[in-house]
């Protein structure tokens, strides 16, 4: 028996990145979270302490704010893939790399109802995401999208379940269905090269989630998280895969019998903990073999 | 020399509400956080434990959300105002109290550009707010929202200010000026009988900053505070102060020179800790006493 | 009617500072969070951007760390102390600063059971903390903690209360109590000279609390938060007042009667939100005007 | 082409259980957050809504309730054991489950220098962690620690990393090194029988790696990490493999030339983002294959 080391990988988590492109007086800002890691043969540094291979993970930080600089940051895919892409081709003991980046949106402020020029008002707290993975050759593009919370008042039931000796939940008709989304979706290819309207895909994916969410009658948040996967790639080719984790933000109604009161479905209490949690995947079944797309990343 | 028991108030803090109206197939969400508390005298269970005075905390929560079904929530300054009275009136020993309610906004989803019926997605983090305080006959509104997160892009300067020895800043004429917004204003009035449209007036208020802080060309985050608070006062006459902390979340500029490349206002580091932080009050000279409005309040 | 600046102060918040006193082998660590604000004639800057008497906030954080190394931080208090009489000293339209202090503490970590010279681990959340007010010739000191989470198994009481039609909670003479102690005292005298063993009186307060909730037979949560209080002023003559901020952690007793189950207080559920929220004051009849000890303080 | 349901899961996240054993007066505490999931044959709900398999989440919660009665909840990794073998054995459909427990500690308070009966303070927010899987008549336990927060003064250096256009970081031979330390460890076998002591293994790896840190001279952080499992491995022949995520929790010396001062490694300023993040294995490389045991797991 030898101990030996297994996977690994480092880089600098959290770079916080903000833009602002002035070419004339319309400005536009791009507001960014970006973490970076490299892998490859990095046994020198476990074993001895010797750093002839460790890229720093303070030049990876300067990377992403000159990189920012060299040419327009553009989409976060494409930004993703140009950084991946250089840690990998510049160093020799570094073959592999995963960037992950999240966008935080800013809206313009109205002023007289027009937007301004330079003002901006933070978006919410929904961020859209990508996790790119470079190895040698290779790379994939898995984005995403983080809290996005969503709510419907009606059209949700949940029945027909087991019942064994420690189940006491009542059977329903009508439910309010409250989840917080974490979508994560794989794109098809793996070359490097891709042709992909990388913010249409974002807004479509996003706009068929909402839809699906909010139209499909709800037997269960497992059916409701299928079809929001399914409707994605039943209409964006490009899609090879969606993963979804959604959290079942309990709203539970409050018992008003004590004080003479009925409650028609109206009054509830919006409970933290504990929360039910349904995560799964929706695929093609000739979807390309994912490789390395997922690896590390929180899996559901 | 005695030990004695000074100002002291106790309740239920952070009650989840959500309520349903259903009146018809659209429905309408309401989504609240309120918390109670309780004032008077209330020496018996502080030094013997005998809580004859003492309105258990359940029995608030409960009467929040009975009182949600008796009659329709309304705005947050009506429904924090009759819970208040409610204590107030009901119980001997309890002569004050005071109720925080936050409300959380919900934006119909659109399907097919037109907006859902009952389903709805999160409106961001800011919160629209009121704290009500009631004592004896008396009542005092302070309403406000938080976590309104803005940013500009250029119009902001910073410069003119003494250096002493542990002085280092560079003076600028063009900054990135990005805030968190915490506002806090207090209505005319404190006999319990207002004749406000409180979301209009909450709009009005909002629109009023955001138009202030997009436009006033800053040369000091306290400048731009004051520029805020006095477009309130100046436009609405039923408020009678404002309170605004305004923390100055850093951006610092990005030093790229040591890659050779130029960074004119482009590229930045969105700093998390320590930030500036600035807080102040514009009111009116002739506003009547604050009274309790602001008792136990943040204040800044 | 005019509108005018009211109240205002302004500062940089949150500087954090970790300080390493190195004389010799074994190693001192300190670990600091320290937050400064100003007040003064501050009419200029907001008024019309003059910044003439604006110190910058950056100022303030250089002077925190070259402070630091000018002589050895020493106590929370003394370290406020200095500075905040730095800044009322030094610049003429600056009257009054208020400087907060957090300090995070850390262990040694035990090698061979023996405490090593230069390794630590982090001692937990408790913070021990310090807010010093300086105006002109005066200051006070008012010391606490923040977050020593506490919990009794047995001791706890709770039945008396009133019944009213909202009323449905159980009278209890068994409960778990658990709270999370917020905790504010004042020290006497406000002339800027104090002759305090800091450390021994923050040790002996939070003895003396910890001591009482655990040995003080609980009849309600104020009960115990009066005692903890008295308990301290009746031993430290040094401090003139004791504020605490005392939730409510709920721990409900769950229902395993559906599964032929009893539960004889061993089976909780701990609950987040919402909480009960006991504030009070337990001071001297004698004690000293506060002056602006508490001024901005998160009052309870 | 078709559109399939890949790997999913299910449950209740965060069911927060407190028990109190109370034989005699001496009371013991035990704080546990229980997290749930189910896997097996799901299309039906998936795909139809037919919820005839699926174990509702709330019967998920209601049993670690009922569990933590009908026997003594025991060590985390033999409860979580309990609860997954309960699951699969119950329900047909239901052909894996993964159960992960986080462990709250609680101190004794110090009445008198003893430790008192049944009062209690929170130890910190270290948490000692269990991850058990279970499929089919396998099982694989996956315990660890969270929050472990270190810090040495001394005894790091950092040198000999490669010099590319984006590199401006200065080599070190002394810098303050600090990290949170995240440690997952897999036991050996996966025939549901062990015969490990938990609480011993979990006692021994904790002080292992605090003296590792300790003691082991730092020439990079990976080495640290590496050494850490290493010695685990060397030590804990019941565990096959180790996986440490390692934030790198900066601490720059601050520039105090500007102000006419030294700084010999005094005073630090500490950051929160970007932070280092250094992610690896240590394993035996006869170790058994892992099976499911990290199936779903943060992965680094």
């Amino acid at each position: 028996m030898a101990i030996v080391l297994g996977p690994n990988q480092y880089g600098k988590a959290e770079v916080r990145l903000v833009t602002v492109s002035r070419s004339g007086p319309v400005h536009h800002v791009k507001d960014l979270t970006v973490s970076t890691s490299l892998r490859g043969s990095l046994e020198s540094t476990h074993l001895t302490g010797d750093n002839a291979d460790v890229v720093a993970t303070d030049t990876q930080k300067n990377t992403v704010y000159a990189f920012a600089k060299e040419s327009p940051v553009g989409e976060i895919e494409d930004f993703a893939l140009r950084l991946g892409r250089h840690f990998v081709d510049s160093f020799g003991h570094i073959s592999g790399a995963r960037i992950l980046i999240d966008e935080h949106g800013w809206d313009r402020i109205a002023v007289d109802g027009k937007p301004h020029d330079h003002s901006f008002s933070k978006a919410g707290n929904e961020k859209r995401t990508t996790a790119v993975t470079v190895d040698g050759d290779r790379a994939w593009v898995v984005s995403g999208l983080d809290d996005l919370v969503l709510l419907k008042s009606t059209g949700s039931e949940f029945h027909g379940f087991p019942r064994d000796k420690y189940t006491t939940l009542a059977e329903t008709s009508d439910r309010i269905l409250a989840t917080a989304v974490t979508a994560r979706w794989r794109y098809q290819g793996s070359d490097g090269n891709w042709d992909i309207d990388w913010p249409k895909s974002h807004h479509e994916v996003r706009r068929i989630m909402l839809e699906t969410f909010a139209t499909k009658h709800s037997l269960s948040l497992q059916q409701t998280l299928y079809a929001m996967g399914e409707a994605v790639l039943e209409a964006r080719s490009e899609v090879a895969e969606v993963r979804l984790s959604l959290p079942n933000k309990h709203h539970f109604l409050v018992d008003l019998k004590p004080f003479g009161l009925s409650n028609d479905n109206e009054v509830f209490y919006a409970a933290d903990r504990p929360y039910g949690l349904i995560e799964g995947t929706i695929l093609r079944d000739d979807a390309e073999d994912p490789g390395l797309a997922w690896h590390t990343l929180p899996t559901f």
